[in-house]
C-alpha cells in the first residue's frame, strides 16, 4: 500500500487537525501508525480505535466521492504539496489543533504549490459592514493584480468579498474549507466556490462529505494561515475566528496585518486590539500589504505626499518670508522683512531662494506669493 | 530689573520659539542676553538688533494690553511654571523651533503647573469629519472625567471638539495659541476661548497682540506637546500640523497616540501612517488613552470580552462535545459520542464537565445545549 493510501486511511481513522496526530507523525511512518491503530493497543485514543470497524466501507465511500466530484488527494512530498504547510510541524500545538495535515483533498485545476508560493490570506467577519466588504475586495484585487493568490475560507462577508475581489481581477484564489472539498458550504456561496475551483482551488483536510463543526473551523484556520505568506484581517469583532487565523499566522512567523476602521464600529474592534497589542501591523491599502508580504528586507518606494513637506524643508528664515508673502498684496522687500522679523538683506536673500523654487514671484513694485506655493 | 522683566524684554526683542534663543539661554542669563542685544554686537542676529529701537514703546504697549485683558506673565522658576516645559531644553532642535519659552502670557483663573500635571493633548484636523469631532469630544470627556486636563490649540475641528468635550464634563482645558493670549483666534471660537479661560487657561509665548503665522503655529505645537503628558491625534491628513505636534511629543519622550478611522478617509491617513511607522500607539477609547498616559508600568485592567473565549478555554474533547450538542434535539450519550468522534465514556465525562459549567443540560432521554452556551 502506498504512503498516500496510508495517509488517506489515517485521515479517516482520526479527526484531521487533531494535534496528537501531528505529534505521532513526527516519529512514526503513516503506514506504521495505521497498523498500530488497526491493532488497537491501549495507547491508541478510543475514537480512533472505534473507527477501525467501518474503515474499509468509508474508504470506498470516499473514493466514490472523489471520483464523482473530480477531487484529488495530495500528500506531503508530492510535487503539488506546498512546503509552507510543513511549517506547522514546528509550531507548538498551544492552539490545540496542530501539525501539518495528513493530506489535502483538492477540487480545481490550479497547482497548489505554485499558487501558494506568493499568497495572502484575507479573513474577517462574516457579518461585516459594507466598509469591510469594500476594503477586503479592493485589497484582494490589488493582491491579485500583483500576481498574489488570495487564500480565504469562502465564508459570508469578508471571506467571500476577498475571493470575489481576486476573481474580478482574473486572479487565482484558494478556498480552504472546514467541510469536505466536494461540499459547497455555505450553500449560498456554491456559485462562488465553483468559480474558485475553475480559477484556483478548493481545498480541505476533511474527507469528502464531512460536515463542518466549530472545531473543524478552528483547525481549518491553521491551514489558511500556513498556506499563505501572510494573513490580513479586515473587520473582526473582539472574538472573531479571524483572530484565531491571525494567531496561527503569528505562530508560524508569517506577516500579520489588520485593517483599521472607525473606533465606533464593533466590527473593527478585533483589528484595533491586534494592532494595539502588537499582534498585527496596521495596513490601509494593497501597497502596504504587498510591502509586508515582501518582508522587512524589501525596498520601500518613496511614498507620495510624505511626511516632510516642501515647507518643512525650507530654511527657517525662508519659511518666515514665505509666511509673510501674500497672494494679492504686493510687498516691498522692506515690508517683507518687517513682517518676517528679518533684516532687509536677509529677506532679500530668502526671496531669491523662494523665487528659484517657484514659491515667490517678483512683480512691479515688489513681491507676491506664487500660485504654486500652496504647500501647507 | 527682575528676571521676569528681562524675559519679557527678550520675548519682544526676539521671535519666541526661535531655536537660537533656547541655545543662548543655556549659557547666558536673560539679563545678560538683553544687554548683549541692546549693545548690538555682530554675533546678534540682525532682526533682534533691529527691534531694539522700538523696545521701550513695545514694552509699554504690551503692559497696557496685559492690564486691559487681565493677562499675567509667568516665567521659569515661578510657582506656576510647569517643569514639563523645561524638558524642551533637552530636545535636539532638529525641528527648527525649540527650547523652553522665555515665558508665557496667561489668561484665566487656573494654575498652569497644577493643571498641566495630569494632562493630555488632543489635536487633529481643522476640517475633520463628524466622526473626528465625535471621537475627539468623547475621549476628551473621558479624560476630563478622570481629572485629566485637555490641552489643545483652539482651532476649528478636532481642537475645538476636544476643548468642548472636556468642558462638557466640567473639566479644565488649556488652549495654547499661536497669537497673543489676549486675542480670540479663530474669531469664531471667541465664546469657546472665553469659557476655556473661565474653566482653565489660555496660554501663549507670543506677546499680547501678536498675530499668528505658519511658523508660530509650528513653534506653538511644541508647547502643546511639552505641556501635556501625552499627545493624541484624532484625524490628521498626511501633512497635518497635528503630526508635527506628535513628533514633538515623541522627541520629548511623551506618550504618542492616534485614533484610527476608515482607510477610505483621507482625514485618517496621517493617523494610520503614524501607527504603521511606530510613531504612535493605536487607541480607540478613553480607557486606552488613560492607560498610555499612566505609562507601561501601570496595571492594566482585565479587558471585558477578551481574546480567549470560554469556548477556547475548554479541553479539546469538551469542545467537540459542545459542537455536537443541539438546542432543540435531545441526544443520547451514544449519539453525542458519534457526532464528536469520541467514545461513549469520553463523551459522558465531557457532558458532565459542560453541565458543571452550565453549558449542557441533562433532560428526559438525553442531553441538550444549555441556553447560555452561546459563547461563540
Amino acid at each position: 500500500m502506498s504512503e498516500a493510501d496510508d495517509r488517506l486511511r489515517l485521515s479517516l481513522l482520526t479527526e484531521p487537525g487533531d494535534p496528537r496526530l501531528g505529534i505521532l507523525l513526527r516519529d512514526v511512518e503513516p503506514g506504521e501508525l495505521v497498523a498500530a491503530i488497526l491493532r488497537g493497543g491501549s495507547s491508541i485514543p478510543g475514537p480512533w480505535r472505534e473507527r477501525t470497524a467501518t474503515l474499509d466501507a468509508r474508504v470506498d465511500r470516499v473514493k466514490a466521492r472523489v471520483e464523482e466530484h473530480g477531487l484529488r488527494w495530495v500528500v506531503p512530498g508530492s510535487r503539488e504539496w506546498p512546503c509552507a504547510l510543513d511549517d506547522l510541524a514546528h509550531v507548538e500545538a498551544a492552539q490545540d489543533a496542530g501539525g501539518p495535515p495528513v493530506g489535502l483533498w483538492i477540487r480545481g485545476g490550479g497547482r497548489l504549490a505554485a499558487l501558494a508560493e506568493r499568497s495572502l490570506a484575507v479573513v474577517g467577519a462574516r457579518d461585516c459592514t459594507a466598509y469591510g466588504t469594500e476594503v477586503a475586495s479592493e485589497i484582494a484585487a490589488d493582491a491579485a493584480d500583483a500576481g498574489v493568490t488570495v487564500v480565504s475560507g469562502a465564508a459570508f462577508g469578508v471571506d467571500a468579498a476577498a475571493h470575489r475581489g481576486a476573481l474580478a481581477l482574473g486572479g487565482a484564489s484558494i478556498a480552504v474549507l472546514a467541510c469536505g472539498a466536494d461540499l459547497d458550504y455555505p450553500r449560498a456561496n456554491a456559485a462562488l466556490l465553483t468559480r474558485i475551483a475553475e480559477e484556483g482551488l478548493v481545498v480541505s483536510e476533511q474527507p469528502p462529505g464531512q460536515t463542518p463543526t466549530k472545531s473543524r473551523f478552528l483547525s481549518r484556520n491553521r491551514l489558511i494561515a500556513a498556506l499563505a505568506g501572510g494573513t490580513l484581517v479586515v473587520e473582526a469583532a473582539r472574538r472573531s475566528g479571524a483572530l484565531n487565523t491571525l494567531r496561527w499566522s503569528d505562530a508560524l512567523g508569517r506577516a500579520c496585518m489588520a485593517v483599521p476602521g472607525p473606533v465606533t464600529s464593533q466590527q473593527s474592534a478585533g483589528c484595533h486590539r491586534a494592532v494595539r497589542d502588537g499582534k498585527a501591523v496596521l495596513v490601509t491599502e494593497g501597497r502596504d500589504v504587498l510591502a509586508e508580504l515582501a518582508g522587512p528586507g524589501a525596498l520601500s518606494e518613496p511614498e507620495p505626499g510624505g511626511a516632510a513637506t516642501e515647507f518643512d524643508q525650507l530654511p527657517a528664515d525662508a519659511r518666515r518670508v514665505l509666511d509673510a508673502l501674500q497672494w494679492r498684496e504686493v510687498l516691498t522687500v522692506r515690508g517683507v522683512a518687517d513682517r518676517a522679523g528679518l533684516t532687509t538683506r536677509e529677506a532679500g536673500r530668502c526671496l531669491k531662494q523662494l523665487q528659484r523654487r517657484g514659491l515667490a514671484e517678483s512683480t512691479v513694485g515688489g513681491w507676491l506669493l506664487a500660485r504654486r506655493a500652496d504647500i501647507g
